[in-house]
């Protein structure tokens, strides 16, 4: 179901506005409290991966225009690039009409992908066979240092 | 955590290939049996939408080259366009390094959203407002009918 506010917003002609403290509590946070947010450059418009926020990481990634995750897998929050250095610095944040899925344009620095490939979504389903499409443009060791 | 499969594919070169059986038993779906899916035209690299697929959808997705998802707020399948005639058809389905995600390469016909904007991320962040920034390509009254 959507929020009053989104509802509203369907049928609100272009240019109209609202609060941005308004729309963040009319946000639909999973049991979690997360929410999906699709990174995508702004530069060759290719989707390079999916994170979680929560509302504390939306709100930083708006206040600091760097983008910052909640890592599902470590529990934590999760300033891309916090060890890879491949950064992502927000262009344009965009809302979807029942406000479950955010849209970030970015600044990539270097590869999205943990695996040093340019974006996650290096698999693709090719028939009854899912290819390996990417090579990546540096591997692991050269972006993350082992722990000291 | 990836499954091993996904740990596997970080490492092989450009161009291997699995069975797709195999990376569909692999995939991360969430307790409730979904993975988000998201849209970007293929003509335009704007990304329309995000929905969710169960096992089911995603497999009819791939006979039948029309996008099926699951949607949660109705619970049960549901074949994009089925009431309002913008259906999707898949160019390339896509899947990220952890099996978690998935990125539909789609023919839109009409407007993506419900609401006949053309895609679903019409609002904005500018500052400490949101602005809605599109005008529908057509209104609900003119997509769907009302039941008989």
């Amino acid at each position: 179901m959507s929020a009053p506010l989104f509802k509203r917003l369907e049928r609100a002609p272009s240019g109209d506005s609202v609060s941005l403290r308004e729309v963040l509590d009319a946000l639909q946070f999973t049991e979690e409290g997360l929410i999906p947010a699709i990174a995508q450059r702004h530069d060759t418009a290719e989707v390079v991966m999916v994170g979680y926020m929560n509302r504390a990481t939306l709100e930083e990634t708006l206040d600091t225009g760097r983008v910052c995750y909640y890592s599902r897998s470590r529990k934590r929050v999760w300033r891309k690039g916090e060890e890879s250095g491949n950064v992502q610095l927000l262009r344009e944040l965009r809302i979807d009409c029942d406000g479950d899925a955010l849209l970030l344009i970015v600044e990539q620095t270097g590869p999205a992908c943990h695996t040093g490939q340019r974006r996650c979504f290096y698999l693709k389903v090719d028939g009854d066979r899912v290819t390996v499409t990417d090579t990546p443009e540096r591997s692991p060791e050269q972006m993350y240092r082992p722990a000291e």
